[in-house]
């Protein structure tokens, strides 16, 4: 169950409400009735989001000295079809040919099963309340959506009973349950099937599961010929530019490229609020390394951090149990499979605890074999728990060769390192030779495929290949189209030679961090929330000093004029001192005004009042303990600059301790 | 002629080769062939980027307590059906029935009619080279656009030849490139039919202009029912929030919202690099004003700054000399309409002048009656002179109430501020009142549209229309779809009443200053480069040290092991003040170093040598004048902080100056 920062129950419509009280965020064109999957930010969600990005950009870009570059968002055709979007970036989704519905095929197969899950769970409890409860459940469902297709996923709901399962059949659906990520489109149809599921409203049956590209497409200039997608990521920018990276580079190797930015996936059917939308910002590393040596030379740094790892070989025996250990152990014994991935792993927590996420709602997953790309050697997601689940929140994967080699072998722009070596090397390679004149006569229009299908063959195979014509005469060759032709000792030859080699080529691996901003960033609202025990409605956002949207806000005790331009000074000195502050000069009460702040997640509050007037001291108040000091304007602005950069905590403000509330003495 | 910063002249070729060299830009999918109209911004221009919007943020939001959204780029059909976008975003096009070139209308006839001005001053200097000057011309320009177009573009102006025109047809052609921007496809056929304007490759007969809309379209979710476009503006998104973000404001106004992101425009043929593309960043600011008062508070804080204007009567008279006056003055005789757009168009020069862009080549052209949409009451661009010719790269326009009001109109919900009077109002008004149940049966199904034609009459038409009814007893109503019906005192009468007004209620007005940061950005690349005179090929980018990519480049000496940790710690040093540095340790020369440097702008240099290594100092240099100091590290970074900071210039260092080589003394 999800909690708040104090260990209270979350009740995520409170929560919601205040976040769209406050502007953090609000459906966009709300006005217009809306369209699920988009969110605006207000103004303290806007801020709250430069500050996350500029913490990423001082622990990752300037720590590390990547090449942060800025890409274009619309992408044509040709990038993502090689890139595998435009054949395999899509999800499953079922119709039903009845009443047009359209669903997510994963998700619908995971909502009914976890419906019927808890339908058993209730039966066995014995309560006869148990549809009831279900409903209630569903009427404190976070109000995210008011489409029709929402409505009707509510009514769906309502109809799960409390029915008891088969002990044998709980096991199953667990099982589904764990492995659901990893199903394609026709086990997702076997599943459907075999257990019955259909349109939870109409109890309609539904078509099988058909891909459905994510992306948005558009066409690009005036004449429609070309057709381009917006980005479902800001990696391929990285994979393009990346000779000239290297160049700027200046030839050095390993290094980093990074990039924030937004991208865009057609969800089919997004609900969960600001954890899938269409169109989120991303901030994605690039890391650049040689295949054949992935240590990394700051992986000492980071080898004794723990992390909670609930890696493949745990989810496929159907567990979720996590195992703690440092990243220094998990690459050692080969449970993470390089250093330089480690290294991220470890920096990435770093990172999210530097903003405030809970540590005890971290974990990181390994992918299954199933569910990782064919080409990718090793994937962890840094998954966190709020009140949706754990929700994959950074992916980090070991990508290999795979994209640089697939832009290269398509546009036939060299995409490689060279690396001088210190002593040149002597290698014995087996190469084919091939007799021209009488090949190309020979095998006509197929001498070229022939001839490629040879160049194919790597040493070993050329190794047995020559000794196969040696002792033959003649050799099978297997054309990719399915038929196999004859060559012999009169057309081709492979022979071993020793070559001195003076530079090594290769195709960089990547290592790629890759971070859902808007994720992030709703957990972590998730994570710094609580309420006062003496005040349940009020809620306050316990965001650290340096991600809080606004550091301190002034609040002149009363709408006195007197006020005024001493309130306006202090902003401008702190400003001075590099502090963001707003000032409250409503007519609210200083307890409303500090409510809202609360909420706000301001972590500092100034109070000017007749005392100000006189001897020019304020009161400093700080958010989580309600505590106050006072002190001059010059203590006090210092005293906040050390406590936003993190120099000084509460307790080392030196300042005398000021108890009871600010009275307007006129 | 564009010039350098030290007045030297600029050849663009040059310039673009050194940004495209320091990754400044570089064309997007280069090694797919590339798309004109999309650019990546590599590391340095990606931070110039970034420090452009980071003191714009300073600038604007901050100093004025702005609030910042960010909405999404992707925007329902419904909204900017509303704007007015889907009808009227358009540019023209031709089309060449035969080759099925697509040109830009407008592009082609000023292209056309400035080389055949060009021709005809060539003849009229008499001399014989002119044809062969102007492929020399075209031979220079840069190579930013390999695209079948843009080669097609190239030797079509090859075509033109030095032809004397007669006199009055140059004035005709001076005066329709002065207008250019303010012709409708209409009149844009005209001319093309006038001159004679034909495909410039193939002398081709083109089809009649035809709107082509601008904006990218896509489909949102599975069922593609939901049309979307790619916003062509941030402007929508901060409309639609409007009333959301008012009562953020705590129901206070004046208020401005601002929004940084990516807009989009599916240009025809995009030419002329970073000022042209299809995908772009923009800044822009909507501040929410009370129509009948348009006075700024802080208007007296700006009524002294000069601008050079060039105001819409200069511009029919066909000149384009422009007038210095103060922007007080400015709006006190009627120039600019209103205080508050007064102080923003001060407020954008303040904000160029800060970032480096050059003062002389500012100015601000107002938008001619026919350029300007209709609802705005005036409009003014901040047009910077570069390379390209006079270019607008900040627009700032009043645009009444007329986006609240559509947006209001179409959604049915208020876009409002409701103002308690100080004092309650009396006033008198027209009321007309129905005898719904007579006028219901007479009129039947036209009942509804003739009651809203009686209530669409204003005062003075109630006024009259009662004193009919007194007199006649009949009065006349013109229904919309042209036909008119007659009313009776019996269903209808229209009667003065006095009423208490207790709450002003009206729809604000906007001002709204929109900041192209790509073109802004690339202008101040040409106003900051120049080139010592001693080694034209030595160009140097002379950024303020605020908006340089990179603050200080540290320098060791040679590859010495010895200078590594001095080196490392100094760069941690410096980051810790806040201060970006970058370490360049490659075996190039000091000289060749600090030349790359130049190109990439870094204001300031650091050397480590042996010096250092017995006694700690360290040199530091300047780019412009490449004059150097020498003190303690600890000097240096304190020096460092305040010339970033901008609180001395170089004289005030204080320290020695040294004169002579760094040497390495081993």
């Amino acid at each position: 169950m999800a909690t708040t920062l104090k260990g209270q129950p979350l009740d995520r419509p409170t929560l919601d409400t205040l976040c769209r009280r406050r502007l953090f965020y609000t459906p966009s064109f709300e006005i217009y009735g809306g369209i699920s999957g988009f969110f605006d930010y207000g103004p303290p969600g806007c801020a709250l989001q430069a500050n996350i990005i500029d913490i990423w950009r001082k622990h990752f870009v300037l720590e590390e000295d990547m090449l942060e570059v800025d890409c274009t968002i619309l992408t044509p055709h040709d990038v993502l079809k090689t890139s595998g979007h435009v054949d395999k970036f899509a999800d499953w989704m079922c119709k039903d040919p009845k009443t047009g519905e359209i669903f997510r095929a994963d998700h619908l197969v995971e909502e009914v099963i976890e419906a019927r899950l808890k339908g058993d769970k209730e039966a066995r409890l014995g309560e006869k309340k148990g549809a009831e409860g279900g409903v209630q459940e569903t009427a404190k469902d976070v109000e995210e959506n008011t489409s029709k297709e929402e409505k009707k996923r509510k009514k769906k709901v309502k109809n799960i009973m409390a029915v008891k399962l088969p002990d044998e059949l709980v096991k199953e659906y667990e099982s589904v349950l764990a492995k659901i990520d990893n199903y394609d489109g026709d086990e997702l149809g076997d599943l459907i099937k075999k257990y019955d599921i259909r349109n939870p409203a109409t109890g309609g049956e539904l078509n099988p599961p058909l891909a459905f590209n994510l992306m948005f497409q558009t066409s690009i200039g005036p004449t429609g010929g070309v057709a381009g997608y917006l980005r479902p990521e800001t990696a391929q920018g990285q994979f393009l530019n990346f000779s000239k990276l290297y160049e700027y580079n200046n030839l050095r190797m390993p290094f980093a490229s990074a990039s924030i930015g937004k991208s865009f996936r057609n969800e089919i059917s997004p609900r969960q609020g600001l954890l899938r939308v269409r169109e989120f910002l991303m901030a994605e590393i690039e890391h650049f390394v040689d295949p054949e040596d992935k240590a990394h030379p700051r992986f000492s740094e980071v080898f004794n951090v723990k992390l909670s790892f609930l890696p493949k070989g745990v989810q496929q025996s159907g567990s979720t149990e996590v195992i703690e250990k440092t990243i220094g152990e998990a690459v050692k014994e080969g449970m993470v499979d390089n250093e330089t991935l480690g290294y991220f792993l470890a920096r990435i927590q770093l990172f999210l605890l530097r903003i405030g996420i809970d540590k005890n709602k971290i974990r990181f997953r390994q992918h299954m074999n199933n569910e990782m790309a064919h080409y990718a050697s090793d994937c962890w997601d840094a998954e966190l728990f709020n009140s949706y689940g754990w929700i994959e929140c950074v992916g980090c994967a070991d990508r290999s060769a795979y994209d640089l080699s697939v832009h290269s072998k398509v546009t036939g722009q060299e995409l490689i390192v060279r690396e001088t070596l210190a002593e040149p090397v002597k290698k014995d390679e087996w190469e084919v030779d091939i007799e021209k004149k009488i090949f190309g006569p020979k095998f006509k229009k197929d001498a070229k495929i022939v001839e490629e299908a040879l160049l194919a063959l790597n040493q070993a195979q050329r190794e047995a290949a020559a000794k196969t014509l040696q002792t033959e005469g003649v050799l099978g060759v297997s054309l990719p189209d399915g038929r196999s032709v004859e060559v012999d000792v009169t057309t081709v030859n492979i022979t071993l030679r020793s070559k001195i080699i003076n530079v090594r080529e290769f195709t960089p691996n990547v290592i790629e961090p890759s971070f859902g901003i808007g994720r992030i960033l709703y957990t972590l609202i998730e994570h710094s929330f609580w309420f006062r025990p003496e005040d349940v409605n009020r809620g306050v956002l316990s965001f650290p000093p340096s991600v809080a949207p606004t550091k301190v806000l002034l609040v002149p005790l009363s709408s006195n004029a007197q006020f005024t331009p001493i309130v306006n000074a202090l902003s401008a000195k702190i400003r001075k001192v590099g502090i963001s502050n707003k000032i409250d000069a409503s007519s609210a009460s200083i307890g409303k005004r500090y409510s809202r702040n609360d909420e706000l997640g301001t972590p500092f509050g100034i109070t000017v009042d007749f005392q100000t007037v006189k001897d020019g001291s304020v009161t400093l108040r700080e958010r989580d303990g309600t505590r106050q000091v006072r002190g001059s304007q010059e203590e006090v602005v210092e005293v906040l600059r050390k406590l936003v950069e993190g120099e000084i905590g509460w307790e080392g403000t030196g300042l005398k301790e000021f108890v009871g509330q600010a009275v307007d003495d006129e």
